[in-house]
């Protein structure tokens, strides 16, 4: 029986489904464990079959046991191991010596992060490829939909609907190119004690040979192979950093949305789903609650990836006194959070309505004073020529870098 | 059956039991509507006797629905109400119909996050008690033990252990202040649909009659009283700085522990716990796992506080578009986190072993360096001469503020 | 010639004067010294007269030099007394040796910053004060001016604007309580090398003799005493909160003057004074700038404060080795931008024009949904009957709040 | 004359010259203005030759007059036109009429904002290809350095001092490739009131003209050309966060020689450069400071970049409301601290003195612990055969990616 993850306090936080729950946490350490055995037996050094034996050998049930034995190491890994190791010696006595041999607890406790990372990024990714069909629907229909621009609150020339959406989809393009970049660079941690891959060479009789367990391993879990980087946080923070990076777009795209849906402009709706936007004492009200719970991700997301950040400046040693074991809630927020608003602003895309009526409303009403400039470079247009620039032409660098590639 | 709340990703979670897990967040949320219920039964708006007819309406197996429907309402407490509100009219339907009435979902759960901090706070107290008698013991037992101290990590001039243990205590001493200060002025929240308690006065009849439910149920709920606060965010910037300053303290006194137990140093060890501080591939190490977690929640608060304030800066109109949302969380990690780290300083402290020998030695070891600034000032000082200024007078300071008033 | 503090990135600067400017800095650390130096002679140490003789040994002209050298010394302090050493030699060599005396660069130098922060709350509280009037009178003024209540952007119940100004009034109320008592908080610092007044008792002959010289000190800077606090951070983390809970309240003003101001709502106007709020391309376009410059100024905010909390957290030692150098250029980053903030916002109120007009037709507009509430709990009230609930005693707790005390 | 740039409170602040100072900001901005007028001119829409004549229209004199005039438009850009134009005027009235046609503040702004980060790159670059010198001759000359590997301040296993410097070296140069990636994707800014080029095009005819108009300016001012991003701020998070990449990387560096030069370890020494180091009442203690300063900097970096994310996120309508302006001043803030702390790192890596037999000192005392892991996996290894794994290989991958490239 699996324990659902529920969080009443951050309304939508199922949608991360179990990215990043302890379950899944728990499995992805048990992989990395069972992948490194695999590399021992493959390369002849642990007796096998070594890596299957691994399985079944602990479950949810495990999980309180465990997360409770993990103050005394500082991580979950030694309890962890304190479990299985048993539990595995009374399969084959063999495979329990080789356990965790040649590796340290954050070997085990990054790599895993890195796999948990994984299907957030994957889940993220959909989304955004489906927020990219959204608005780059939305920017072609309102190519030449009017509406008033606004530069500090105040009207300042007219655009079109389709060059705000346009804005909207480049800043998600260019937030997708940074998460893809930085989840390319997650790799596998697997150095030893000191990031020495000591103890791994001397079982494996060379340093060659040491490397190549380590390449094994990661091909195993399909994670890139790098040198130890216990104490070089880069990967961290640049997985933090582009998380936020995806939220900011979101958060600047909710902010239009919460603004053009003041009843007073009107110009965007949060068409509500099925029962969505309900309020305790005001029946009739219709809240944009998906833009107002994206608005609160972007509000939580800076200070997340600050926290990796001061973490890797905090790095000492072969291993920090903290700065590593603050990295991994705070990857497991960010992480959960992104999923949750990008699948949030899916649904916020999927169901915006835009009032082009409003929006024709808005301008004339500005008018002429949102004319103003165009009358000082165009003296002789008259009211209401058009006055687009070259929108088109940024609307259509937008589309052309949104469609999708391949065959 | 309560689930137990477990979190693999921040060591010693447990230590905060069920404070703020969704359990308890959900008796709070029906706390504050049996309150209220109570107070308009007593003020003889809702007929009597309604509050008792709450209890057991909902339990743990319900979270998973309430958290599943939070994101419609873009809160939880909508979503609770609208399972609660039939199983009440089950048992009273005059009583469901009052349920929550005059009320918005900020009351409610603004002064349920109000109820769930109390326990938080007084966990906290009652570990920085065992601390301040641990530190005054200490101050009290090294007042004349010789130690090297040292500004930007250099040796600088002689000390003593116990005025070293006195600015510990100092500071934990003021944190206190602060802590106490912030949780005295966590207020209910009533204030209905837009902070005037317009719907409440409709109900009771009369301005003062509704501020008079208001003080009622504040007093029902042992929470100070207060005009409507909805977008005015000092009560939870307050507190969340307040938490911070613990941590603040307590990170200090970690890195001392850190450094001071680097084995070239040795003056200060965190004795192993049954099982603690063991690593996964060095048996023999002991590591100063306590102080290397208080350190990890000393980097973690900052940010979590600045998110708070962030979203009291973000605010606007009656209610605030997100920013009101971003503070659920952020104050729940803040407390059990600071309640996590008030319990591992109180264990560490209780079995802070000082290595006064390695301190004499070390001291001896900067000789005669270390004595420069006594010889400028003392030319006659022989060498070894006590250079305790008001070492004393400080220690004795501390000591007194520290003392528990009372029969 | 005194050198003006200029700052083109910081639109607003020139209003926090020369406030923790270079030459206020350098002036304060001379009146740490002088004050010393008058308590030594006082004292009968040193010989008198000696204080006097500092003035006039450094000025602007020197600040280039001190600034260079502060590297090798890791803070101005060091390279201050190598400059100033000689100088006041030449007048005096008695008063040059006792230049300093018993003093570590960190007394001198928190001591300043406390110095140089006085004037920057002092001007703080005028500020707040002409707020508190303006609000006051704007509450009062508006206590019956009808107008659209609105949470999560959409249109609530009516509220009154009276009640809104009370809400902003209450907020500022509170910020002045915490920035009153963390400024009263902010003491004096000396206690030599590693904080126990070794040197100082030395040289006054008893620990007692060397706390009366710290007080008579505080007393000559009007500063309070307290025992040395060179790694308890309090004073500081205290300060930055008081002023971010400032800038705070007032951002969240400034956002509902940003929505209010918005030309389709049109409820507050930022009257632009002599040549503000010009665009360079749109000449007719009339910005809310000073809201959008108070806005400005709550965003930077938080993560200042936070960076002073994730300082004493890092503190240890007898002098942390970096983390007490960050807080310098913060406290004045946070303290002439809250300064700033603070003219903007009285100059903002003053100008604030309030069209109950367009609130008027805005809640008509809203009707009948946003009277939705008020005919579930009065179902008999007539549409436009007033639904303030208890607004105006709300207001009335302000007001009284906000009255001046005093003769 | 030019002002010095001085801060009394960033010791070391002077490293970063003028970069960012309002004189370069102000310079800046006319580069901006002249090339786009230049632009205008060479497509024959301006009268030719108008580029020329902004030369020695403004200099240091006026900052002052701008700076104070930057409040009533919200940025400096309205009053510095103000200024020039009446002075172009004077030279040429055709000139002036064309000065900053078809753009707006936010252009003129955000591309002298991208000029200035130039040089502050350019600087940093330079300083990190000398630490990568330095780092490299460290790690090739400890090769076979034998050191005690630590964790979690303990003893670990041994390690050499090569490895740790190349765990540096790695950092570091991941650090120059994030610096090199975002600050190649720093673009030009021109478009206009809101981002359409919609003046542009009507100045030039056609939006094809106007987007050659962007590129021809792009080309004069050598920065990438990129259709507007006013309201897409990753541009802006990009280069912060990689600032920060930089400041985090330095900080672990200057953690481990805090560590490594306590007196008690004595493994690393900064050696001072002439007056480094010194203390104003110990006159024989020598202080890390270059690593305690670049500590300090590794400290307040996180907070800062968070703010650009948090401004990013805070967007909205064609020119945010606060968040765009909040930018300026952070980002100056963490060029130059920046470029302080590459200085101060390079220094620091010049002086590093590494004391190799206090190294083996250290290791022998921790003897026989420190070598359970090897005794564990060797059973038959002698004390003291070496036991560094794969760092040979690890140093090597290293040194041959910090290789220059080129001719």
């Amino acid at each position: 029986m699996v324990a659902l993850v529920t969080d009443l306090l951050w309304p939508g936080d199922e949608r991360a489904g179990d990215i990043f729950a302890d379950a899944a946490v728990l499995a992805a350490m048990i992989r990395v464990e069972a992948a490194w055995l695999g590399a021992l037996a493959d390369a002849g050094i642990a007796p096998p079959p070594a890596a299957d034996e691994l399985h079944g050998l602990v479950d949810d049930a495990d999980i309180a046991t465990i997360a409770a034995g993990a103050e005394a190491g500082g991580n979950p890994v030694i309890a962890l191991l304190g479990l299985v190791r048993p539990r595995l010696a009374a399969r084959n006595a063999a495979a329990a010596s080789w356990l965790h041999k040649g590796l340290t607890s954050q070997d085990t406790l990054d790599t895993a992060l890195a796999l948990c990372l994984r299907p957030a990024v994957g889940a993220i990714l959909e989304h955004i490829a489906e927020q990219v069909g959204s608005l780059s629907a939305l920017a072609r229909r309102h190519r030449s939909t009017p509406m008033a621009g606004r530069t500090l609150t105040q009207h300042a020339v007219p655009i079109t609907a389709g060059l705000r959406f346009a804005t909207w989809l480049i800043q998600i393009l260019d937030a997708r190119e940074r998460l893809t970049a930085a989840s390319a660079a997650l790799p596998v941690q697997l150095g030893g004690a000191a990031g020495s891959l000591a103890a791994v060479a001397a079982l494996a009789g060379t340093p060659e040979a040491a490397r190549r367990l380590v390449a094994a391993t990661a091909a195993a879990l399909d994670l890139p192979a790098r040198d130890p980087w216990h104490t070089s946080r880069i990967p961290v923070t640049g997985i933090g950093d582009a998380l936020v990076t995806c939220t900011d777009a979101w958060g600047r795209l909710a902010n239009d949305v919460l603004t053009g849906s003041r009843p007073e402009i009107g110009e965007l709706v949060e068409e509500p789903g099925e029962g969505r936007g309900g309020s305790s004492a005001m029946p009739n009200k219709r809240n944009p609650v998906l833009a107002v719970l994206v608005r609160r991700a972007a509000l939580a997301g800076p200070p997340l990836a600050a926290t990796l950040h001061a973490a890797a400046a905090a790095t000492l040693d072969e291993r920090a006194d903290g700065a590593w074991h603050v990295e991994w809630a705070t990857i497991r927020a960010l992480a959960r959070r992104t999923v949750t608003a990008a699948a949030q602003t899916s649904e916020l895309l999927r169901h915006l309505r835009v009032d082009a009526d409003r929006m024709a409303a808005t301008l004339a009403a500005a008018r002429p004073g949102i004319d103003a400039e165009q009358r000082s470079v165009s003296p002789g247009a008259r009211a209401g020529t058009p006055y687009a620039g070259a929108a088109d032409q940024i609307i259509d660098a937008a589309l052309d870098r949104a469609r999708p590639v391949g065959p």
